[in-house]
């Protein structure tokens, strides 16, 4: 019922606007490359005859409209940002396939009872501002508007400025207003469904994260005269919360994850020892009790990392949500959906944040997943292949019917 | 016999190009900052009455005319340029000593057989471009004049280049020419002289030097639904590697230093496990045999870490120097002129590189140190006293003396 090879081709298309020599995106959220994957999702949902509005965090609705004016929307989405070195359907899955749905009940000439929207939610990635899902955090009231407006990059430019600068600062209110339902398709980004030779998860809850900003001051000094026993050295110190950061994370199997993706060392020159370091950690696990004692663990060993390395250290959890149980109904619709196609499907929990862990506290949501190759995601090499996107496609079509269809 | 206050002005003059908030400099070699102190320095020559030349690796030489035509000249100097967060006395007050030293001989109207000279070395910091002391390198045959212009800096400019933009790409020969002795003056970048209450150190070897880049690579993958046991985490490896350089510098005291000093994370983004990390390690040994061991056992668990983190490893040594050991005549002028200034002094190892390491490859040389507050150099708190930098000259005025006078 729906067109894998259309879904395909925008994939592809979209996926040009940002693309590396190994074969990934780089789209960042909110620069000029972004503006041009919005524009073209506009044009196509125009096209599609949709209406289009933009909120004041810049989230994009377009709207397909139903028979009964007085039903609040089926909405669908996800997101177009990447990471630095992100793959061709990360986020932009969930939107184009989105689209598809609309396209389809297009060809069908099928009304809907309630209207159908597909959301473009800013800055899902929080690669170029944290945190994540930012903009899906303040539709559903988790943070107010200022919050999000004032999130800044490296460079200090804040998503504010940088939403008016390529014009995506939108006029409509943010969140606030029913919603019949919300699915989001997304692939896996885990190795699990492929492992076991299934073509659909059916997602049942996200696991919780805690995210973490950490300083650690020592001394510069001569990489050449300053004995050892006299140093004050940052990376040193970090190195160690490093590896403590990795133990947390083996200490708490199955189901924690602990990382430092992000490290800047201050003056970062190679005969100066390092007097200042900065990094993040990012904490994740299904079960919030856990990760309150992950949380714990992480205090423990930088205080006394700090301590043994004569550091300063500043921590600060800059973001945190519990684990996410997404809605009863919304799940059963997306089981019933892969069901009627006959696909293979598990049920499973989310490793990584999607827009739909905050859309969840103000609508009945639920997820599709598809695999991913290798489990790869946040890679340049991430890859799906067009019939595992059809299929997802496919479920979602069928879940949005259930919801928009009396 | 100097005018300290003189000097002292001059070193407060020079340090407002490059001023940092905290008190510090930033001026990186053959950036438009190092121009603007390059192009004061030949004024402040000039009025001296010097004549000035640059060579084609842009080294600067200021001269003072001697008696004797045939006699080749007796060298002073340092260098211009600094760290990222530098102070206002590493390398500049070699370099302003020396010319304090002429300006006090116009004042004397005193003639030298010899002719002296002040000369200012192009990017002995290392941190722009590596290696340290690039330029004297070339000048003292240790590196070929392709490879000094070839350097690149990380945004890949090269040396050549910047030259060239900042107009100083001279069309001296470099190098190849009779000194008679070459004396540079520095802080001592240590704690030592402060420490034991002494005004001057007579240097008498400087400590050998490896220094090395390593690259992890492991793969990127995204930090939420990547399991544990299935990553290739980049920064893992290399905390591992900044803990095994710190115990390398622990194991082989008294005399060892060791330390990471630049690292830079791929692709740096808080929710991505690192699939690249790139670092420099910076060893320095008064004893080449010890070097050497601290070589071997750093090749050794890198191959262990990579091998248990399942990271590729590439490691290059990029620059190494054995101990330096300065010419005994050279030693004995300071010495001698220490003395006669009645200054309180102690012999001395270097364990900063310096200029001076490479040109005593090719002339008679030696080191005037004096103190720096709490030893701290490589910091914008690098402090010195107008005292002590009014002693250092008055000792490098004696010495050179002792060379340029039959
Ligand atoms: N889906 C996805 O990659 N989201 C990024 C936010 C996260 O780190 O989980
Ligand atoms: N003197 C000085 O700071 N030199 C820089 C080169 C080094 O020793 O690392």
């Amino acid at each position: 019922t729906i067109n894998g090879s259309r879904l395909w081709q925008s994939l592809m298309d979209m996926a040009t606007i940002g693309a590396t020599p190994k074969g990934g995106v780089c789209r960042l959220a909110l620069t000029d490359l972004d503006k041009e994957g919005r524009d073209l999702f506009v044009r196509w949902c125009e096209e599609a005859g949709c209406t289009v509005t933009v909120d004041r965090i810049g989230n994009i609705f377009a709207r397909r409209p139903g028979r009964d004016p007085d039903l609040p929307p089926v909405l669908m989405g996800s997101h177009l940002d990447t990471q630095p070195t992100g793959g061709r359907f990360d986020g932009v899955y969930g939107v184009l396939a989105g689209l598809e749905v609309i396209r389809s009940l297009n060809d069908l000439n099928y009304e809907t009872d309630a209207p159908v929207e597909v959301a473009v939610w800013t800055n899902e990635e929080g690669t170029r501002f944290a945190p994540s899902m930012v903009a899906s955090g303040v539709f559903a009231g988790e943070f107010d508007l200022e919050y999000g407006l004032s999130r800044a990059d490296m460079d200090g430019r804040t998503v504010g400025e940088e939403l008016a600068r390529i014009g995506y600062a939108g006029d409509a209110p943010v969140g606030n207003r029913p919603l019949t339902a919300y699915f989001e398709a997304h692939i896996e980004q885990g190795p699990i469904l492929e492992a076991e030779g299934k073509t659909i998860g059916v997602v049942t809850d996200a696991q919780g994260q805690r995210w973490y900003e950490i300083t650690l001051t020592g001394q510069e000094a001569h990489a050449g005269p300053t004995p050892m026993a006299r140093r004050k050295d940052a990376l040193v110190g970090a190195a160690r919360v490093v590896e403590a950061v990795n133990r947390i994370g083996f200490t708490h199997q199955p189901g924690a994850c602990a990382t430092v993706g992000l490290m800047q060392i201050h003056p970062n020159s190679r005969n100066v020892i390092p007097g200042r370091v900065f990094f993040t950690v990012d904490f994740r696990h299904p079960d919030d009790a856990v990760l309150a004692r992950m949380d714990a663990e992480l205090r423990a060993e930088v205080a006394r990392i700090a301590a043994e390395t004569m550091l300063d250290a500043e921590m600060e959890q800059i973001f945190y949500y519990a684990p996410v149980r997404f809605e009863e109904s919304c799940v059963a619709a997306v089981r019933k959906g892969v069901e009627r196609t006959g696909h293979s499907w598990r049920d499973m929990v989310s490793g990584a944040g999607h827009d739909a862990c905050y859309v969840a506290r103000v609508a009945p949501t639920a997820m599709v997943f598809i695999p991913c190759v290798d489990g790869i995601s946040h890679n340049e090499v991430e890859d799906a292949t067009p019939e595992w996107c059809a299929a997802g496609c496919e479920v979602l079509l069928l879940a949005v019917l259930e919801k928009a269809v009396r």
